[in-house]
């Protein structure tokens, strides 16, 4: 296909940014998994040289000659050449200076947001955040917006989204929850008849490794590790590393953690051959790949379906731990929901209240009106008012997250949108696939991985979010799906 | 100091060049380690990109500008420039499409050796290598030499040296062993004591993880892995890594195999920090960086001294298979002459010779008077011929080195090399260090380290190999002391 479309130079410099990409995600994964500890100036150096080139390479006055001289044939084609220039002319606006400078201030303060975490003081890693928002601010101006600096930001995440936009939604989605929060904590306290157990965390290591081929996800082509944050990265389609954690007082962290991350990586795995290498062998957008993390967590992992045929495999890997509890139980446990503090280990109802918080907070420190110094405060009230808690420590608040050591500050509502688009694929899915829920009450995964590889996963870039959302299932984002299946289970 | 030195931008260029050294050398060890089968194709891709970015980057006409404008003004700025001059003027001999297809081919040819290894078969390898074969040729020729090949390839890894100097070196080395392996086999067969036990290789990790900070390796800046063949890479000085192996029926791959690669891991932690992220972070040849791999492996390793101390601890991690051993039967162990086919489970005595062997081939491949298709039989033969030994399966002959498939040639003999030069710094060390018997036997190491810090690991490519071992010992590459060390052990 490619070999019509244009000349070499411009081939061989797509094929290059992608390795560089790759790599970018190799030394970062490295950097979370197996670097040692003394490595972290030389790896923010490493990191910054590489940011740096791939920024240099992407904007290289040549790449805008030989794009002028490119005629796409194919629909293909021009959906590679509109991905490629959309983030080339984001890029052009920056300067190379810049790019660095936030490379190495991510590196800096990811090592300042561990140290805070052990000394549990947000203090450590305020000056390096500081440096990180200031950064940033200086990027969304150079970007260029309307007045609304997130804008500039969010747009790297999620393509055509807007403060003005996202705001009702999420107030929406807030005000929609409040009486389902108060209707379920109505019928009484959570049951958690799990509280107090120990799962030995080898034993929740080895089950997250049955799950994975499971769902259909291919090890030659993929591993898991482990990491304080679990995250997924996409070296290459051929080369998907996850990361989990494990607690042993909290088996559902490894457990969902993994359905989770999976769900990202089966995207990554999912890219079509022919787009290996290019621009299209991507996701379009951060929400659209949170959808594919939150419909395996959340639409299958919580489901009575899922359960049925995966209960009685957990209660042979922890016998002593799960003697006499019944699948209800269980799947009482699985579905509690509770005000908590920890944002991933939040229930799916009240999870929606943490990205509210941030993206609240996020917005102020990107305007400005809200400063690095006061954001540990203005964490702890926003939970006291959304959640109804205390923060006792800022672990189970301010530091939980790695998102702003990384620099990313727009990141945040993708994950609700996530959930928005998880919700309605998986309403399309349940329509198309009859039995897809007699396939899950057995264990059968891989038709639904094969409907999403079809639908979604191996169409890359081509389509932007909301127009591949609406391909898949006749409509656009919309909040319906998401609220209907919460109700249903518990409502 | 470097402020001083140059322009801006080649001080940049120079940093970038040593970051994306240490971003090949992560994508290496992550290949070895780590890396999903599958992933084979993309990471050729990457490494192929990586490796093509560096020549483009390190042979840029700019470069070459300002290295014209660039004023040196201290002994260290002279090196510097003298050292990435010497690498920039054999690199820019070199077409970038070569240089890519030669990281492509490795990759390739890697896949190729590990899968040949399964199946026994040195044909499913020889295409990939024929290859490899083919594209160093090609490189000699572009690089220039005064028909000697070889020449042209072993300058890269260790300037200065000449097939017409290395070929009576390693002959005569040849020569002094015959007698001396003779006398050793005259005595008797070797005492074994421990053919035969199980050594649960936890356990062996475990003495190996406890014998790397006795050495002053430092564990958080550095880590120790698993792979097929050990190797040890800096990524950065503060960022080493080191892969051993492991088999249960025979420690000592284990032990040696750390001592080792921890050797050469120490020389990697040990530049100094004002020469970070330039050219003279690095050693000045192979054959030195290998004499300090070889020192603790042989020269340390295998003495006395260092078991006086350290044996009751291997006794204490594995009592029921030490039971009843005196220090004098393991050290007759540990100091087994014995003729064999594997290179890496050689004893010191009878190792040159599979250097030797390699070395002739290699040599033949290069000139084109030896083809791949009959490597395999040469390879036999020379066996028979300088170890008396029929090889049985290509894992034990042409297939147990993934050197060729890595697509090294002229690197085999620097291995002698630091035989030679580590027995010539050992015995300087002795001179200088009149405690240092005493100390090891103290399971002190940290002099030692201490004293090859200052001689040599701090200067890294200041001087050249043989010029750095003459301000030491006041003398250049000589095998007297060789020789001598074994004739203390072993006549």
């Amino acid at each position: 296909m490619l070999a019509a479309l244009m000349n070499d130079a411009l081939l061989n410099r797509l094929h290059e940014l992608r390795d560089l990409s790759g790599v970018i995600n190799l030394a970062t994964w490295d950097q979370e998994t197996y670097m040692p500890r003394k490595a972290e100036g030389s790896r923010a150096a490493q990191l910054g040289t590489l940011q740096g080139l791939y920024h240099e390479r992407l904007v290289d006055p040549r790449v805008g000659e030989w794009l002028a001289e490119a005629r796409p044939a194919t629909p293909d084609e021009v959906a590679m050449l509109r991905v490629f220039q959309r983030e080339r002319d984001r890029a052009a606006k920056l300067p190379s200076r810049l790019v660095k400078a936030i490379a190495e201030a991510q590196s800096l303060a990811l090592g300042a947001w561990r140290e805070a975490r052990t000394q549990q003081s947000f203090p450590v890693f305020a000056p390096k955040l500081d440096v990180l928002v200031n950064l940033r601010r200086e990027q969304a101006d150079a970007l260029g917006h309307q007045g609304e600096r997130y804008d500039a930001l969010l747009e790297g995440y999620e393509p055509g989204m807007r403060v003005a936009r996202l705001t009702p939604v999420l107030k929406s989605l807030t005000e929609k929850l409040a009486p389902l929060i108060a209707a379920i904590e109505a019928k009484g306290p959570p049951r958690d008849p799990l509280a107090g157990k120990r799962f030995p965390v080898e034993d929740q290591w080895a089950f997250t490794m049955e799950l994975l081929p499971a769902m259909g996800f291919d090890l030659a082509a993929g591993r898991q590790d482990r990491s304080i944050h679990p995250f997924s990265s996409g070296l290459a389609a051929t080369d998907v590393r996850l990361t989990t954690r494990l607690f042993e007082d909290q088996p559902f962290s490894a457990l969902f953690g993994t359905l989770h991350e999976c769900g990202h990586g089966l995207y990554e795995q999912g890219f079509s051959a022919e787009h290996f290498r290019t621009p299209l062998a991507q996701s379009p957008s951060m929400g659209l790949h949170e959808s594919q993390s939150r419909l395996w967590e959340n639409l299958v992992g919580r489901s009575r379906a899922f359960w049925t045929f995966f209960f009685p495999k957990l209660v042979a890997r922890f016998p002593t731990q799960l003697a006499g509890l019944s699948l209800d139980d269980f799947l009482a446990s699985v579905n509690k929901v509770e005000r908590s503090h920890t944002r991933v280990e939040a229930d799916e109802v009240t999870y929606n209240l943490h990205i509210a918080l941030r993206y609240e907070l996020e917005l102020g420190l990107v305007r400005g009106s809200l400063s690095v110094a006061d954001v540990e405060d203005a964490w702890n009230q926003k939970t006291k008012q959304l959640l109804g808690l205390e923060v006792m420590q800022p672990v189970e608040g301010v530091l939980q997250d790695i998102h702003w050591a990384w620099g990313e500050f727009g990141y945040f509502p993708t994950y609700s949108l996530g959930n928005l688009y998880g919700a309605t694929l998986y309403a399309a899915a349940l329509k198309e696939l009859p039995s897809l829920e007699a396939d899950l009450e057995k264990g059968q995964l891989l038709g639904l991985r094969e409907w999403l590889r079809a639908k979604v996963h191996q169409h890359g870039a081509r389509l932007d979010a909301e127009d591949l959302i609406r391909q898949v299932t006749g409509h656009g984002l919309r909040d319906d799906d998401f609220i209907a299946s919460l109700k249903a289970r518990y409502g």
